[in-house]
C-alpha cells in the first residue's frame, strides 16, 4: 500500500484539450494487462523532455532524443507518444534501436505522419529484446479507444511494480484565462532520477514556444523528479515529458514574463505531486521521508548530504523499524563527501525534535520524543550545517522486507 | 551463517612474540559478553594505522590520531591498545573526547606508562554517551588475563553484529628467518571502509621502522579493507592497525628492499583474508561476490564502476534471489559516473558465462547458464570496458531479508 496516497479518481482527472489517450493489452510480457499507451497530440503542440543520464540509456531514449533534436531544425511537430511496459528495450544493442524505430514507423503509418514525429518509451526488464511484433500488433486497438478523458487508464497502462496508478490534475488562472493540466507518472524501484523519473508525462493546454517549454521542463524536473530517490538506482529509461498542446487560450512565448512564472510554478507543483506519488508508492515503502538540508555553502553540498542520508540502507531500515537509531544519520552526513564540514556546528532535527546539537547528542533530547516521530508515516529530517544559506530537499522512503521480496521476485 | 567462512580454531592462531591480549566482560551495553579488549605491546613495537574518512569520526579515532602524531615527534612508543564494543563513542561531542581520554589515563596508570602511549577504539551504537565508568572498571580483569595465545578470545571480544569471530595467522620466510603474523577483524554492517574497515588489528613480530610501517599499512589497506563494501555506509569508527612488535629476528628499515616487498606482500594477503571474512559474515549475506572491472583507463574509474554495482540494491537483491536479472548490472555500470563510457564496447561475464557482448545481450547467452552461476555461493562479476589496461576489484555480498531484520532490530 502506498503511503498516504489515495488512488486517483478517474472523474477528477481533467481532460486537456489537444491530447487524446488510448491503450491496449498487447501481451508484451504478461497477458490481460494494459501495457501499451498512445498519446495523440494536436498539430499545434510543442513537446520538451529530460532524460536519464545513465550511459546505458535505452534504445527508445536514444530515438526520442534524435526526434526531439530534429524538431529544433525541422518544422514537423511531434504528433504522438507511445509507451510500452514489460520490457525496457535497454542493453539491447542495434536490434533494440531497430525495434524502437519500427514502433515509430508503424504508429506513424496508422496516424498518417512521419516516424520522426513519434516519441517512443519503454519500461520493464533490461537486457531482453523487445517483442516488437506484439507491440505493433497492439497499436490499432490503442488508436481505436483514443479519447480525451482516458487519463486514468493511461496511468494504469504505464504501471510496472507500482501498486497503484499515479495521476493528478490542476488549473491555473493567467490573465483571467484558465490553463488546465493533467499528468501521470510511474515507477517504484530503480528510482534515483538524474534528469527525470522513470516515466512522467504532463500535458497543459497552453500554447508555449519550444525554447520556453525546454526551459520550463528543466525547471520543473529539477524541483521534483530530480529530488527523489528510492534505492539510488538511476534507471536506463528515465524520461519526463512536458506537452503544451496549444489548444487553450493562454500563450507563453518568453521566459521573462509573469505568465511564464505563473505557469512554470503550477507545472512544478504538479510535477512535485507526481514525483511524491512515486516515493509514496516506493517498493515496500511504509514511510514518506522529507530530507531538508539547510545552511549549506551551496546547493550542491546540501544535495550531497541529503542523498547520502536518503541512500543509507542503515538509515532506511531504522525508519522502517521506527527505531530512533539516529546516529546513523550523523554517519551518513559524515561520509557524504563534504570534506571541510565542521560537524561540531551541525544540528539535526526530526520534525520538531532537536536531536543533535553542535555535533553531539542534544542534552535535552529524549528517546521517547524521537520514538514518537519515528512512528509517524511522514517524517522530516532537517539538517542545519551552519555554514551558509543554501538549502536542498530530497524525498525518499524507508527500506523494508517487502523491498527485498519485490526485487528478489521481480521477473517471476 | 557466514558464507564459506569456517569459525577460526583457537589453536591455529599463532602467538606473536611481543604482544599479549586480555579481555573483560564490562557490561558496556549488555551483561555477560566479552566487550573489552586490551592489547599490550613490547617497548620495541612500532604501530601504524589508517582511519575512517567520515567527518563524524568518533572520539577514540580523534584521540588515536593525536597519539600517533605525537609518536612521530616524541620517543615514547605506543604500549597498549584498548577496544570496547557496545558503544561507538561517536556523535558524543566534548564529553565523548573526555571519555576516550579518561580510558587512556586509566589504562596507562594500570600499565605504568603515559596516557599518550595508549590507543583507544570503540564500536557500537552512535550518538549515545560511552559508559566510561563501566569500561574503566573492567580494565583490571582484562589485564589479569593478558596472554600471548589469547587471539581467539580477542577476536570474540570485538564482535558486534558479527555472527562469528574473524582471525587468521600466517608466516613468511625472509632471508631464512620466519616472521609470524596474526590478525583479527570485526564488522558486518556499516561497512564501506574509506581508509580501513570497522576494526582490524594485525600484529607481526618483525622490527619495522615507523615510516616503513606507515607505508606498509596503507599499501595493505588499499588492497584489502579499502576494497570491500556491504551496504555503502562508511562507519564513524573505521580503524585498521598494523603492529610490528620488534620481538622477532627480521628487521625492515627501508621500503626499497626485497625484505619490505616480501613482508608487505604477506601482510597484504593476510589483510585480504581478514577483509573477506567481514564480507562473508556481512549482515544477512548468502553470497560472496567478487566484482572485477578490467580494461579501464585508470583504477579510479574501475573502482567507481565496481562500487556502483556493489552498492546497487537491485543487483544485490537479484543475487540474493539467484535471479539472473543481469540488466540491473548494466544499469549500475551506466550510472557509475564515467561520463564518456562507450557502452557499445562493453562486455560482461558471470564467472565463465559471457552475458553481454558489445553492450547488448550476447546472442549465445542462455538464461540457464546465468541461472547456474547465480545459484553458487561465490560468484565473480567481470566487466571489461575495452578502453585501457587498468583494473580494480571490489568484494561484496548480497542484500537479503535478514539484512533488513538485523538492522531494523539492531538496538533491541
Amino acid at each position: 500500500m502506498a503511503v498516504n496516497s489515495p488512488i486517483p479518481v478517474a472523474a477528477d482527472l481533467k481532460p486537456v484539450a489537444g491530447i487524446r489517450l488510448g491503450y491496449a493489452e498487447a501481451g508484451i510480457r504478461k497477458p490481460n494487462r494494459k501495457d501499451v499507451l498512445v498519446m495523440e497530440l494536436a498539430p499545434t503542440a510543442t513537446v520538451s523532455g529530460v532524460f536519464t543520464t545513465n550511459r546505458f540509456c535505452a534504445a527508445p531514449v536514444q530515438v526520442c532524443k534524435a526526434h526531439l533534436e530534429g524538431l529544433h531544425m525541422a518544422s514537423s511537430p511531434i504528433r504522438a507518444l507511445v509507451v510500452n511496459t514489460g520490457n525496457a528495450n535497454a542493453g539491447t544493442g542495434d536490434a533494440g534501436l531497430a525495434a524502437a524505430n519500427a514502433t515509430c514507423a508503424a504508429l506513424a503509418e496508422l496516424l498518417g505522419c512521419e516516424a520522426s514525429q513519434i516519441l517512443p518509451f519503454s519500461t520493464g526488464v533490461i537486457l531482453e529484446q523487445l517483442p516488437v511484433d506484439r507491440l505493433v500488433a497492439g497499436l490499432p486497438a490503442a488508436i481505436a479507444n483514443l479519447t480525451a478523458d482516458n487519463w486514468f487508464n493511461a496511468a494504469t497502462a504505464i504501471m510496472t511494480t507500482d501498486t497503484q496508478p499515479k495521476a493528478a490534475s490542476a488549473t491555473v488562472e493567467i490573465n483571467g484565462k484558465t490553463v488546465t493540466m493533467t499528468g501521470i507518472s510511474k515507477g517504484a524501484g530503480m528510482i534515483k532520477p538524474n534528469m527525470a523519473t522513470m516515466l512522467g508525462y504532463l500535458a497543459i493546454d497552453a500554447k508555449v514556444a519550444q525554447n520556453v517549454l525546454d526551459h520550463m521542463v528543466k525547471q520543473a524536473a529539477d524541483k521534483s523528479f530530480n529530488c527523489i530517490t528510492i534505492d539510488g538506482d538511476t534507471s536506463t529509461n528515465d524520461s519526463f515529458m512536458l506537452i503544451a498542446t496549444g489548444a487553450g487560450e493562454v500563450e507563453v512565448n518568453d521566459v521573462e514574463t509573469p505568465e511564464y512564472v505563473a505557469l512554470a510554478e503550477a507545472v512544478t507543483a504538479l510535477s512535485q505531486k507526481l514525483a511524491h506519488m512515486i516515493i509514496r508508492d516506493g517498493e515496500g515503502a511504509t514511510k514518506f521521508m522529507t530530507i531538508a538540508v539547510e545552511e549549506g555553502r551551496d546547493v550542491e553540498e546540501c544535495r550531497k548530504i541529503a542523498y547520502s542520508i536518503a541512500h543509507s540502507p542503515l538509515v532506511k531500515t531504522a525508519f522502517f523499524a521506527s527505531d530512533p537509531n539516529l546516529g546513523r544519520i550523523l554517519a551518513a552526513i559524515g561520509y557524504a563527501g563534504v570534506n571541510d564540514l565542521d560537524v561540531g556546528k551541525l544540528n539535526l532535527y526530526l520534525d520538531d525534535v532537536w536531536v543533535a546539537k553542535n555535533g553531539g547528542r542534544n542534552p535535552e533530547y529524549r528517546e521517547e520524543d524521537g520514538q514518537r516521530i519515528m512512528k509517524q508515516s511522514e517524517i522530516t529530517i532537517r539538517v542545519k550545517l551552519a555554514r551558509g544559506d543554501a538549502a536542498a530537499t530530497v524525498w525518499t522512503c524507508d527500506l523494508s522486507h517487502d523491498y527485498v521480496s519485490i526485487n528478489a521476485d521481480y521477473r517471476s
